[in-house]
């Protein structure tokens, strides 16, 4: 991966009544403080992306589903990809700068980011899907 | 509702390919700093609780099933109870001092808790479910 994404195993609990999901701790590698935390789904086989935030690094976590993010680095010309899910639970770290895009693999899929700013609309960029040429 | 748990309605924001939750902004009310964010899954009829915590907010919403959130005030006895699920989308705030337990409603229940202080076993008092009389 990129130097610029960092991706964390994370800590699934189990408890006979409900496991509980480790996403993050103020002490934790790619915490940059708190903005905002909200919660993206992604229908099956639909992409959204790409996008580029200038200011705001990303902490993802897929709680639902099966969903798989793809980088791009626009200086280094490199793809970063992985899949996340319940099961391959990790948090995946985006750093600012760097082209983002996702798709959804099962029915339902679930992301939450815990982001270090609260949206605004100016410091994104989007490019149309077909704009950077990945092999979805 | 008690003085001491707050309600807020959160958006939903349609989007073709899959809906965005909002969860919480840093300038929101009930905010009071970033500890930790955890899911918790509840199963079906089951209940977790009583936990008193002493210092921590808990900022919990429901993004998956449905969940009955029961909390108690042993000062004024008194109960406050809500329903919260992704049609009734809001976040329930409640402060610390305050006995907490909630019920699986559905097949799978999700909750996410954005908390001002990270996990710490010396500042949560654990409480039989029995010992605090409630008709479930």
């Amino acid at each position: 991966m990129d130097n610029r994404v960092i991706l964390t195993p994370l800590k699934r609990i189990f408890n006979p009544k409900g496991d509980i999901y480790h996403v993050m701790k103020s002490s934790d590698i790619g915490y940059r403080g708190f903005g905002e935390a909200y919660f993206t789904t992604i229908n099956k086989n639909e992409i959204k992306g790409w996008k580029k935030h200038n200011r705001m690094t990303l902490n993802l976590v897929v709680i639902v589903g099966r969903v798989k993010f793809v980088i791009y680095d626009e200086i280094t010309r490199k793809f970063s990809t992985v899949i996340l899910s319940p099961t391959n639970y990790q948090r995946l770290t985006v750093n600012p700068q760097l082209y983002l895009a996702f798709k959804g693999l099962k029915e339902n899929n679930i992301i939450l980011n815990i982001a270090n700013l609260q949206h605004d609309p100016y410091e994104v960029e989007n490019l149309d899907i077909l704009k950077i040429n990945y092999e979805w």
